[in-house]
């Protein structure tokens, strides 16, 4: 099977650098995965992804379940060929979004009961239902379903859903299992985080790969990230700003177009705001997990960390 | 000055082939232009304008001239520069918009005052305005300010606003004449239109130029144009099938992607649908005008049109 995980090297500070070995190809670790939810990342063309370099996405298996479903996408070959992507791809179990999308839950052993938010429609999502959907999807790194619970929590409920997620694990391994899939090797995934200043931190605490919404979400509501920090894009006082959206910045979106015109573009509320801005913010996080590895390589990450923060808290350039 | 139209070729039928010079480019006519109203394309960056081979895109007088300001965009470098479209640019004299879209307008002799769509202040627009506005854009095509009237009309009504324009159109001329950019040569320009199957109609009328926000518009409304007629791509029939838009074309996303990952992509409101859609269009538009020019040069222009109407008449694939 075409799966391994190695570490190259691990700092001083606990931070690692590593390669993942996937189907679609290898990974090079710490890696940020940009969000493609429904089967395509907000804004962009598989094509832009590519020449982005993204070398793995992230996709929902509650979004996917429910719409287009996961049998017609195995049907039709797979996410993969679905969506024409041909590197990785993680799913993600669903947990997460049963519990703050879907109405009417009601979570028990067996697992989640819950009504569709795009229909009512009522399912069951176990921990062998959200393996057989991420099956179907044929992705390359699957997640176990979790009991997600709302924080601050008293400690034994957090206990309790710590609890049901091993049991749930261990019925999903099983269940893999039947199938051979899962690896063996154990990088680990931080879901769902976070700010550029975080990256660095999380991967001084061991982290090798995470995943979020915020570059893309951000970009679609005119919040642009740069080496001097945020850039706020509709302030007035870029109207005029002939600079690219980050000097520093080789992406292609700041070799053509000026601060002044993204302004206007968000001001007119044109589609090609979010394009352009979310092209930009991507590169941004690929970038900066690119300087990270090679602060690792080089044993300066807590420099990097350092710097990355200072110019992050001062609030928006 | 870089400005010269040239007729090649006259086929039986009335149709033209001919070269238009302009200081951004020569285009072949008869040309399509996309249409750019608020300096962009709606969903396409200039990147995918070049590679789909546009030549000359349409800028609006009237929503440029309210966002961002004529003048903002001449203290930036002017309109290519501003947007980063190094080919050329039409704008249209805002007279249609005012018609359609301003508040409390009032026609007089002097030229139309209105109200703004967007913030409601107060505006006059007249002959000399409309030139001026047009200069300071930069724009390599400019349009007089025409009268725009409701039809039906009585003919008076129709008679009075002609005889308006046309006084209009001298006194832009006088204005151009100080500054001396008016072309000697007359391309027909036709605004506005149309739909796939009309497009060789006027040309065999004798058009050498069209615009119309049909291709955009209708691709984020998920009507995808073909060589074997529409597309409505969010019909169930299309939820399964792995052939491309439309396996006649060339373009980039016909050549990647499916139809049912277009329908997934309607159904689920991603930005991403716009974006391929809006692209095969235009380049289906861009490419029919190509076999149009052939067709000219071939003299088989009769035979072209009645092809292509014989596709769309029947309704939708």
């Amino acid at each position: 099977m075409n799966f391994s995980f190695e570490v190259a090297k691990t700092d001083a500070g606990g931070a690692r650098r590593g390669r993942l070995a996937t189907p679609h190809g290898t990974i090079e670790t710490p890696v940020f995965m940009p969000v493609g939810t429904a089967a395509t990342v907000k804004g962009l063309t598989q094509e832009a992804l590519e020449e982005l370099g993204a070398g793995i996405l992230l996709a929902n298996t509650y979004h996917l379940y429910l719409r287009p479903g996961h049998e017609l996408i195995c049907q039709l070959g797979g996410l993969h060929r679905f969506m024409s992507w041909p590197r990785a791809i993680l799913t993600d179990s669903g947990g997460y979004q049963v519990f703050s999308l879907a109405e009417l839950r009601k979570i028990t052993d067996e697992g989640v009961r819950f009504r569709s938010h795009l229909d009512g429609s009522e399912h069951l999502l176990s921990p062998e239902k959200a393996a057989e959907i991420q099956l179907a999807l044929g992705s390359d790194i699957a997640m176990v379903l979790d009991e997600c619970i709302e924080t601050p929590a008293p400690r034994d409920k957090a206990e309790a859903a710590v609890r049901r997620t091993t049991e749930w694990a261990r019925r999903a391994r099983n269940y893999f299992e039947v199938t051979a899939l899962l690896p063996g090797d154990r990088p680990r995934y931080l879901m769902g985080v976070g700010r550029p200043e975080q990256l660095a931190d999380y991967v001084t605490l061991g982290i090798d790969m995470m995943d979020c919404v915020l570059p893309t979400r951000a970009a679609r509501h005119a919040c642009l990230y740069t080496s001097e920090g945020r850039v706020l894009i509709r302030n007035a006082r870029y109207a005029q700003d002939q600079r690219p959206i980050d000097p520093a910045c080789a992406c292609s979106v700041c070799r053509r177009y000026t601060r002044a015109y993204l302004r206007h573009l968000f001001a007119a509320g044109e589609l090609t705001a979010a394009i352009l801005a979310t092209h930009h913010n991507v590169h941004f996080y690929l970038d900066i997990m690119g300087q990270i590895r090679e602060a690792i390589e080089f044993g300066n990450l807590a420099k990097f960390s350092s710097e990355m923060r200072a110019r992050y808290v001062a609030g928006p350039v």
